[in-house]
């Protein structure tokens, strides 16, 4: 089968392929890759309920489609329903939303130890770090999902690695899954951004195994003048590179919160103010929230109407955390929505964008954000916070996630004896997520 | 589930849905899309033994993957295996490769009559058409392969019409296939051209079965800061058209010869110089073509390798036509590669690409194929083509069409009962495509 004739001296996916295939992550990458399963694993269970997970269930009965790469939509859709899932900075994405339905999605009728499966997460994540510091941030502000348009990409890389493919097949797999970038941020505050991620990841499942099955793709589409780079990379975008990035210089962020990334700053710098003497929530006159306005573009709504644009309100994020002094998944189901008490305290919540200075990227520690609480008697409170628990530098305790894992149902004896798994041992979807969720209907 | 909360004045998906649903088309309207389902699935079977089709069977295998999404796939790609399948013009698309399988696909397991099926294919091929001109030819010169971006769009809109979605959610089903919409033409030349085809049609019959389940998308996502036109319009596009295209101001274009659109009317120029009195092939010096640019940048190859870069060769094309003084799919096969007078005589064809004036798009008649053929005596031979056989206003006789289908393998008296198939009967794609092709391993 033709692949491409013309080849550039510049064959980024050769030089990506080459890369993905010898992944030998030391330890600590490997550690970052197995509490990533453990983490998507319980959004997948904590999603599970939710209505786009049901929704996809029905469609992949509606079309008839069984198999790795229904599962790994519905996974994806699944493991970023609440928005529970880890992500990451140099690409703007949801890396492991739809790195790890990918790659359990391989698991179900084959052979795979789980050492390959650290494996291939790392080399992916990796792939989804090159690229987002290739096109900089401003492939995300222009529009793009990159959740949808990158980890794809990284996505594809790990299941090739699974599926143990040649230095070409894995570029053809790139390139494949070059081709399928696609996913609007104009989705947000819908369903369809949930889809983005469970799309990805059947996209990668579906690169991959069309390169094993000899289809071939240009490998010079990346830098082709009308090429990957030319559509999706914003003029002035960093370029590649020059060192090949290390998932241990940028870990994924934990979420303690399942609400959108750019609220969970606002909301542990309430909760610091929760904490303070003197502090008292029913006596709030006015709550102000300076924050960058690309940040604030997203977590935008106001007065939330459903689960979804609660997510998605940095207002009623910081409503529930000086309210309560802590932040749960109830916060953000309809029953939650319903609390008087929270609704009246966000209406006197004021979200104040700033501009983003040039050059920064997605949540810098140099753009903070600030919370300032002034009470009735005129006391004011004012936190800022510029890196949230859970993000690189402040990792969560073992304690801290088997805590969230428990909020998303995930028994503490079972993440723990995968903590303890043999890496040399051969592994399976259904080792980590319920019968249920790894049923044979799909 | 939530759909768009924020609903702009210019929803144009809304708009776009109440007119598929309502899609009623005259008789001369359904003519053109019985001919079409006539003409892909024709294509479908000549393409089922080229090596992409038989590619994507094993990677259907291998992701285990079934139902109307697969075979939407599978049947895209077999439909524009060979590049015999038809073209339109507004959106530089190929629509029926795209229409033709994700409508089938819905046949296989569900009762729809001829009658809807013709109305599914109008409404989506108009779809396409509104999406065509008001993006404008920018979009595929940008770098888009529009039969991957646009026709996916319009087919979703035909399988919403199959569903009988209501308006919402086939508001809906375009969005989620706008935010799915993907494909470069820097994979021309390689197998992922005609893949592109097929995973256009199964995002379309994914898109209108997850509208169908209550995937809620974004319905100002077209016209969004950040949303589909920002992205995929380039400068200066024409902007939404101010009356809806119909599909017999634009029908396709439909191919007698299985090469890129782009040689067509060169060969047409060609075939006109062989039947000139005088003329001998074997006496020929030298052959210049004269291109439009950005038509000879996709029919590009020379000295082609192999059948995918001489379907994408305008030499290599008029060297066949110069030679035999006729066009047939043997010339694109292996064992016609090898032929040494039509090698010999390729070398001596030149293309002269000349700058296409601005405003002008895809195949216009203002920028004609010229081919100049000048013998060792020095006698010379030009002729122009601006419109090939088979184009609007040069429609194939039914013969022509017949003589089409049979160079495909689609017998004459199969094809005579598929046009005269009662509209209001049920069909099934069992009736227009043979068993292996609608198997059910799959």
């Amino acid at each position: 089968m033709t692949g491409s004739g013309a080849m550039g001296p510049d064959a980024r996916l050769l030089q990506m392929a080459e890369r993905v295939l010898g992944a030998a992550p030391p330890q600590a990458a490997r550690l970052i890759a197995r509490e990533s399963f453990l983490d998507t694993a319980a959004c997948i269970r904590a999603g599970w309920s939710s209505p786009q997970r049901r929704a996809v269930s029905q469609m992949l009965q509606l079309s008839e489609s069984k198999g790795a790469s229904g599962l790994a939509l519905l996974w994806g859709t699944a493991a970023h329903a609440l928005d529970f899932d880890d992500f990451e900075e140099p690409g703007s994405t949801h890396p492991s939303a739809v790195l790890v339905p990918a790659i359990l999605a391989m698991t179900a009728r084959r052979t795979v130890t789980l050492g390959q499966m650290e494996s291939a997460y790392v080399a992916g994540y990796e792939v989804i770090l090159a690229l987002g510091l290739a096109l900089g941030y401003g492939h995300y502000i222009a529009g793009w999902h990159a959740t949808s348009t990158l980890a794809g990409i990284g996505a594809a890389a790990a299941v090739a690695y699974l599926l143990e493919l040649t230095v070409d097949q894995t570029a053809s797999a790139l390139s494949l899954a070059m081709t399928q970038a696609a996913g609007m941020k104009a989705q947000f505050g819908t369903d369809a951004k949930a889809l983005h991620a469970g799309l990805a990841a059947r996209n990668a499942v579906d690169s991959a195994c069309s390169a094993a099955s000899g289809i071939g793709a240009a490998l010079e589409v990346y830098e082709a003048k009308d090429g990957f780079a030319a559509l999706y990379a914003p003029r002035n975008a960093p370029g590649w590179p020059e060192n090949p990035p290390c998932i241990t210089d940028y870990p994924p962020f934990r979420k303690l919160s399942p609400s959108c990334g750019y609220t969970l700053r606002a909301i542990d710098a309430a909760l610091q103010i929760a904490e303070q003497p003197g502090f008292d929530a029913a006596k709030i006159r006015a709550v102000q929230i300076d924050i960058a306005q690309p940040y604030h573009q997203v977590a935008r709504f106001t007065q939330p109407a459903d689960p979804h644009e609660a997510r998605f309100s940095v207002t009623w994020c910081v409503a529930c955390a000086l309210q309560d002094g802590h932040i749960d998944p109830l916060h953000f189901s309809d029953k939650g929505l319903k609390r008087s008490d929270i609704s009246a305290l966000e209406a006197r919540v004021t979200a104040i964008p700033y501009p983003l200075a040039p050059g920064l990227g997605d949540v810098s520690p140099q753009a903070p954000e600030k919370v300032s609480v002034i009470l009735m008697d005129g006391t004011r409170f004012v936190s800022e916070c510029a890196v949230q628990r859970g993000a690189p530098g402040k990792p969560l305790s073992r304690d801290d996630l088997l805590a969230k894992l428990g909020q998303c149902g995930f028994p503490a004896p079972k993440a723990r004896a995968f903590l303890a798994f043999p890496g040399v041992a051969h592994f399976s979807a259904a080792q980590l997520l319920p019968a249920k969720i790894c049923g044979p209907t799909v």
